[in-house]
């Protein structure tokens, strides 16, 4: 949590919508910041535990939205989840307007974040990109890094929201695009970590040097940064757990870097290396590992 | 510097051949912890300042290495200029014994240290290899990794010198390949997040996003460590100064890596994508820069 | 053109919609064979030639299509346009009906052929695939290759429409998806192709060979065959005139191509090559050559 | 073979090394042609339909090369065997003077040939690099397309000798390592279409179009020609018989490939790859299987 002044929260309600893995811790330390919340997901179970502490569970997202303190935020799986959310059945575009702000923190598509922005601006209301990282246990611990872009006073008036939910805030400016962009070159730097480290330990293996010994060099000297030692870890045991993100999730966001690449006419040959590996696990049917498994690629096309 | 009983480093005299930047830095701190040395450099003059402080010049390497206390350490430039040293005219295959080791620390091909061991073995002598990582304010600092693979016998008879000039000594074991195999492992993953920077921050930056943002970002977070943080300013500012090891000098060692890798069949696509950014910027006569500068592929094919 | 029977083409009237370079080619084709046609395009002008043999102009597409024998012939630019025109404001699906066919002629996404096939059928109307091969001047003469995929009566009730605009015929079956991704498949062959030849000929002639010596032998060979005839003569001269497609079109296609094979779960490596070398291309203003001059790329990178 | 002059072939002796599958077929079209052969083999059993000829066994490289007319033909695996029956113990180097004039027609690295040029011309002797392009089939027919590059008189020399081996020669010029680099050229793109063919197949199959209706259009039309034809089939039926080149073999090729283009400073990406596709073929112990196989890899990938 970072040091923020916490006068403005005191009692304002919130729409959250999208209770997975993330959006459950981090809407459980929203509550426990003292701010009122109205959830919605798609299976409503989920949201128990909110509930029980407190929070109102909405009929669909235009109540949990209408209800609010005008701020809604959404942590969706994908962009079509979001995009249904927000103009689909019951969506709750039409219920924003002046004085409203919806952060979406999720990973899209910098198009998707756009593409809302415009159409938010068109209801006099804010819409701010606010994607994260980190995983579920981050975000319990509001350790998140969360990544702002969009309209500078809709960003100013949810940061004390977002300063409940993590311990650094990012701004890269006014354009809604960015902080997306910045979530994905993120996930595909990671990629691009795995796959190195997968090429290294996998010539040091097949040269007789057990992979472990290679990670425990790397990641506590040149590259001794979360990254390489996490993903380091489960590439030098070549055991894909805990699965955080699937393969397949992940796939998607690779895909998402390489259109918006194609869009800003940026050739980014590793990204395309990491797309073809996870389209190639998921091709094979490989389930219930991390995404790091993709790994296994380098491992298989090398006789191992 | 390690810990390490420094009562065998009393009064003995080494060979060293080889005073580059990274030679000199080393036999300085040789001389610092009260070895005598006996130098030898294609350029006599390089030598001077070790000349100063007590140092005795050989006329050839096989004179440096035969006077010494029977360690004879190697820092060049490439393969053939080593095994010119060892096997040439002059050559200190020659003198080499029954109580004699040779160190070799520049970055070769594991089949030329295999070579190395298996003919100084003949000679009843040792070899270890001894690959360094760290530029020459590291060396000078006597904070340089050090990863040793080779004899055991020989290993622990060195090891005290190896402590001199290194703040950590990484032990592959037995085969002399080892080390010079982590070593390129450890250059070629450097290579590997240079690359992944240059497509993220490209990325980034056609999106409207600053580089150095993006790199703030992420050397202080997910990849907050000492390869992101010093190649990430670099690659976000597109200054490549000040120029460390040449395009063309890494050039070398990515070949290494590719050759080691075919050898043992390991598909590495970073490693020739990263070779092939290398050999682009050679062929295009980029000269004066950083090997990082080859990351400016990246921005050319972008059009930028 | 095929010999097919041409009893049913007697009098009737064809809708055609897009007059560029390959349209006006093949509705002049028509024409010839005594169809009578109702034509339309963004740009009426291109259609004078047309008009002077007899077509007519439509103020629509749906004007076009509604006055027809109930067959809709579509060589539009891309999928948006395609888009557009069927379902836009004056688009014609909606006077598709009962004992209609729309035959789509250009390079389209297999799931857009999904999408309208499906459309069509809900109208009673149907649809075929039937993308071609050929440049203008095969257009011109007649002698495309013409792939089809779609349902087999609307197939057998245009195919002697489409006798007259090809001399090949090369039925994909049942699967509307089918003929375009074929059409996607030949066009990422060719981009293979070009890209081969590319990194051949700048080894052969940064080993002092010349370009040209190297195409005649390979392209009156193993190769002899118009791919490698055509776009080899380019090559070697690295004069990429006439300028037929340009790469920022192609570009669009090797899209479709990625898209589709992300789609199917096909990793295609040198596709992602192709496509990255034409958007180096386009990102970098080259104008007014052929889409082979992409190649280029290959003798920058090698300082050429 | 090739119409050219044959006075100068009347009756003098040659000697050929190496009677693997494609030289024990050029030898047996010399005889044909009324040459007399001195032939030597590391395993001399494979002589013996030539000796039946009437061609003479020597009993070493130096002695097949010593008894004849000045004309040393090789063709052997590679450069090692290559190197080790040219300067190795009983090698013919020393044998070699003016008047003479040694063709090799294998696949070798272009140093390799300008090595053995240099070597040659000090002792007053001639080189012709011969590399040839067909199967043994092709070898037993004398339709081999023969690369020359060397020497000019001593191409001239040699001419009528490789009229009676293929029916095209292709003169390359002087530079010694010209003719190397077209065959090692013509090998690449080879491999080159083999992977296209199988990424637009596997696109095409999981799209539900049979493999074989892909490969009967494309090599029936715009990809008319030898190699999409030939190796087209056994991409098409997944069938890679007859085993013709090793997996293994080709290897070799690709890497010196590779190496070539390294020296020349030539990226090619494509190279790689299909380098890194023999690779995991190789690696993972797929035998017994023509070279093609690699684009099993490609089907592997996407779950095939």
């Amino acid at each position: 949590m970072m040091s923020v002044s916490k006068e403005e929260q005191s009692t304002p309600t919130i729409a959250f919508i999208g209770l997975g893995q993330m959006g459950l811790a981090m809407a459980g330390n929203l509550l426990t910041a003292g701010y009122r919340l109205r959830v919605w997901n798609r299976t409503p179970d989920k949201a128990r535990p909110l509930l029980e502490r407190g929070a109102t569970l909405a009929n669909s997202p235009t109540e949990a939205a209408a209800a609010g303190t005008g701020i809604v935020i959404t942590m969706l799986t994908d962009d079509g989840a979001l995009n249904e959310l927000v103009h689909g059945a019951g969506g709750f575009a039409s219920v924003l307007g002046p004085g409203m702000v919806h952060i979406s923190m999720s990973t899209i598509a910098p198009v998707t974040a756009e593409a809302l922005a415009a159409d938010h601006v068109g209801r006099g209301a804010g819409f701010v990109a606010a994607p994260v990282f980190g995983k579920p246990d981050a975000a319990a611990a509001a350790r998140l890094v969360i990544c702002v872009s969009g309209d500078p006073d809709a960003k100013a008036r949810v940061a004390p929201v977002l300063a409940v939910l993590g311990h650094r805030l990012a701004d890269f400016g006014d354009n809604p695009a960015a902080a997306p962009t910045i979530k994905l070159a993120g996930n595909f730097m990671i990629g691009a970590a795995i796959e190195a480290m997968g090429e290294a330990f996998t010539l040091a293996e097949k040269t007789g040097v057990p992979r472990h010994l290679v990670n425990e060099l790397f990641s506590s000297t040149m590259f001794a940064c979360p990254v390489y030692q996490n993903y380091g870890k489960m590439i030098a045991s070549r055991h894909y757990q805990p699965a955080g993100a699937s393969p397949a999730l992940i796939r998607k966001d690779m895909r998402l870097v390489l259109e918006h690449a194609a869009r800003q006419q940026v050739p980014m040959p590793v990204a395309s290396l990491v797309h073809d590996r996870l389209t190639a696990t998921v091709a094979k049917g490989v389930k219930g590992v991390d995404w790091t498994a993709f790994v296994e690629e380098v491992s298989i096309s090398a006789g191992r």
